[in-house]
């Protein structure tokens, strides 16, 4: 009885932390780099201040509203899946009974071996269907909340991701001070979260800090590069 | 024997279709958001293509590194998972078999209907290993060329939608007329892209492509008001 739930927790847990890395990694490194590739070319933060509060509001609603229909059709795909191996099981129990029996024969089991199980689950078609659908087809029952949390929590660690490194620019009406001191917020930021998203993930969080402050730099030194060459 | 091929190439053309719809969906959105929103702040294309520009490139980059990084994480997680399971077989063999008992009881087998294969799984510890790792902890083994393949894929095509609502700017010098053609280019691309992606998900294609057109539409709104409300 304790193991459900425990397993349940962590699926969830992980499950959110996964959504915080997608929005927060694309938060921290695109309007950093479309400000930094904007100082190039314009000299008014207001103007970067403006093509960064539209790209937060863009991307947070984009990437939130990605992650609610990507958790939607995985809902809708395992629904249609699960109806699908319902009726299979009805109307052809001998093919699903010899699916079951493969499954088994693919880990080196003989057909001796796997009768009494394959005799089991035909007993039980609510259960033989449950089985099938993890173990022919390798899918999980979708939480049927997990659409929604997953918008809100990508959304929202986009903008806050974003948020860092605009500040300065909202801060100062100095666009080289505002972009040393973006490099410098958003650096740090990136290190920090690396490392937390190392500790969450099972990565070394020293690696992982330095792998996202790499990848955020990369993406926003190849804007920046982008965004000089066209207003030369 | 036809049939792992089989499985093997259904499995890899749903991951790049994934991989596509990951990277257009916002490619289609953001640049166009973000231009959209730029045209009730400033009055030179110019700046509207250096943004839209450098937020195409900032943005393939951040997602096509993201993808890169969540392929070799799974890589990285599965050859983790799979050192453990070794372990463990080898060195508490009871506790694993235990496991493998209370699989199937979960799905409504007696003790006694479970033993053959408890048994025959332990005479071939290599087999054992791959069917924990699938059916205890739900892992699939990662292709090990997935994450470089779903870089480029995911960054191109956040590439190839961000230059569709981009292009009117590009061709012209008029910020309202370019405003009006990248509203109707994308449109008309979100609805296409929706419809398509709706034959290749298995969802209905009339209603996928109103929902796909219909979240570009929310998203770039959304950051065209934000955009004007600050710049007034």
């Amino acid at each position: 009885m304790p193991q459900t739930p425990h397993t349940e927790r962590h699926f969830t847990a992980s499950e959110v932390v996964r959504d915080v890395v997608i929005g927060m990694s694309d938060g921290l490194t695109v309007p950093f780099a479309l400000a930094a590739g904007l100082t190039g070319a314009v000299s008014s933060t207001r103007i970067i201040v403006t093509a960064g509060l539209a790209e937060i509001a863009a991307g947070a609603i984009a990437m939130g509203l990605g992650g609610y229909l990507a958790g939607k059709s995985d809902a809708e795909h395992y629904a249609k899946e699960r109806e699908r191996e319902k009726r299979e099981v009805a109307e052809i129990p001998h093919e699903e009974m010899r699916e079951v029996a493969e499954v088994f024969q693919s880990y080196g089991l003989t057909e001796a071996e796997t009768w009494p199980i394959v005799q089991a689950l035909r007993k039980q078609p609510k259960q033989w269907i449950d089985f099938m659908m993890r173990f022919e087809l390798g899918l999980e029952k979708p939480d049927p909340k997990r659409a929604l949390t997953s918008a809100f929590t990508i959304g929202g660690a986009y903008a806050a991701g974003g948020f860092v490194p605009l500040s300065p620019y909202i801060a100062t009406n100095n666009v080289s001070e505002a972009l040393i001191l973006s490099i410098a917020f958003t650096l740090v930021t990136l290190l920090v979260f690396g490392f937390v998203k190392g500790r969450f993930t099972g990565m070394r969080p020293v690696r992982s800090a330095l792998q996202t402050a790499l990848i955020g730099s990369v993406a926003a030194g190849a804007a920046f590069l982008i965004a000089r060459l066209i207003s030369e």
